[in-house]
């Protein structure tokens, strides 16, 4: 039973994966969709009510019924690097690719419908209010009037975007920035605006989720840190990130999060308070986890390699201690 | 209890539908995506764990937790009408507003995601096989010698598209085309090809479900008919469609299907043989049904709006009988 991870080339997080699986000895196979027709190939047959798949990278042939677990990673554009890429030829690539893993019994980390889902900013804070994690007072609206009187509620405001990076290319991260008191927000008519109560933190919390295992690390705001730059991301800090402990409540409410968003992996964000509150930021689905495991030491990829290598006839509720001790090994 | 029809204005379609639910009295609010910003406005927040929602269409407001049904039928491009429309504003619009909507406990005809996965051939033809639905061998493939392979066990080949529409402005469907004996399917490997057997069909057919109930039409390949046209959209025929049961294998055959799919309404085309066999050819999530309804009378617009009409304390399986007879009228 093999793993299949979707992610481009240059892709060393992955590689981190990787290794893990190697030493494992489960059989692993990376593809680019945008290399579909030019080093990958695939086939699926329906006939006789019975139906069967292959895929070839390059010159590697795996059965489709023989995948464990697929790893959405960082997955090219469909036949980008096709001979004569067209908008249709993506299309049919996507939906052929895509369709036929649809129909394995593979485990998905993560499956690309809650990946979809997973990614609508409001969606995310109701969800993680009905799970019962504290969630920043927030507004979304086009309505000026709106804005205005939600600034009067909670005067101190910080805006972000409504879906995340900016689709230039590369998309570029939009920082999170704080509203400055005098703000008109007439401007908030021309397109949906975020405003969220700004939380007076002393640390970023980040909570790293993999299946059922959280990994969880804390960067302390440092002193002297500029108070303007609310953005983790784009903060200069010499603070590191240290392990830190769950608390049980945050933990349940996390795990009751994934179940509800049908999620194997998720990298959610945390504002800790002066009181110590974790406020929800977001949870991203496909959130970088390299430059936490590098501050802590905690054993994020190989969690992952872990979750990937569950047999397909587990339960898929995360991986067991025994395979955390090697006992899932297999030779295909 | 507010139905929302998310539609562009030239959908005349959606026009039948709405005839419908003012007959019924149930409150009726068209929106086009494209309008954000632009006529159309919304706001949602997130306070001390509880969230609310409103949408502003031409100055009518509406809360979400108002909505019973959206019925996704042609939306626009989310914001693609504002005063200065860019790919930014339209993924920022289109997250708040679905993200919005998908917090609501509103019934969705379809739901985004179950659209999404529906639209998928390869994982459409898995989940009639497992329904229980006769689906015609079928090869999806970037090999030639699978395609030389297939050819040989089925001789008589269509050839159509893996995702549909090819995507033109405006997006033009791609005929099902018969496959010459001598092609050779060496060009199969620059793109992903869907072969099928042909049915040598005596009849096509078109089978509208709206939630449990299943309205079912067939039209006769007429004596004259060109023997290389295999795509009924691009037939010239003076036969029209004519109402006929569903076979009751088929019928639990196809609400199989649905339920999997999770969704509350599927076009199905079949192709009726010789022996009165129907073969599965697909199933499109958001298939026209106008021109059925036209030749035959069925009551299909009137089906939809009336399973839009369902109170959402229902327990969500489709209108009863009860509603049928329009006891589900409410003033708001």
């Amino acid at each position: 039973m093999t793993v299949l991870i979707l992610t481009c080339e240059e892709d060393v997080t992955a590689d981190m994966v990787v290794v893990h699986l190697h030493e494992t000895g489960v059989p692993v196979v990376r593809l680019d969709p945008a290399d579909l027709t030019h080093g990958v190939a695939l086939s699926g047959e329906f006939v006789h009510g019975v139906s069967r798949g292959h895929l070839s990278v390059a010159g590697r042939l795996v059965s489709m019924s023989g995948l464990r677990a697929v790893w959405v990673r960082r997955p090219g554009t469909p036949a980008a690097r096709a001979a004569q890429p067209s908008e249709w030829l993506t299309e049919e690539s996507a939906q052929a690719l895509y369709g036929l893993l649809r129909g394995t019994g593979a485990r998905w980390m993560n499956h690309p419908d809650a990946a979809r889902r997973a990614r609508h900013k409001p969606w995310q804070l109701g969800l993680a209010q009905r799970s019962g994690l504290a969630v920043p007072a927030t507004l979304i609206t086009t309505f000026p009037q709106a804005a205005r009187e939600f600034a009067q509620r909670f005067p101190d405001l910080v805006v972000k975007p409504v879906s995340g990076a900016h689709p230039q290319e590369p998309p570029r991260a939009v920082p999170t920035s704080r509203v400055a008191p005098d703000t008109d927000f007439a401007a908030v008519a021309f397109g949906p605006t975020l405003l969220q109560r700004r939380v007076a933190k002393r640390a970023d919390i980040r909570l790293t989720a993999v299946g059922d295992r959280l990994l969880t690390a804390r960067k302390a705001v440092a002193d002297d840190a500029d108070p303007e730059v609310v953005d983790v991301r784009f903060a200069v800090s010499t603070e590191p990130w240290r392990p830190v402990d769950v608390p049980p409540r945050v933990g349940a409410a996390v795990l009751t999060y994934l179940r509800e968003a049908e999620l194997a992996y998720g990298a959610f964000d945390f504002a800790e308070d002066g009181d110590g509150i974790w406020w929800f930021l977001e949870c991203n689905q496909s959130g970088q986890f390299g430059f936490v495991e590098m501050d802590t030491g905690q054993p994020i990829a190989r969690s992952i390699a872990e979750w990937l290598s569950v047999d397909g006839t587990a339960d898929g509720s995360g991986p067991s201690g025994a395979q955390v001790d090697g006992s899932c090994r297999t030779s295909g």
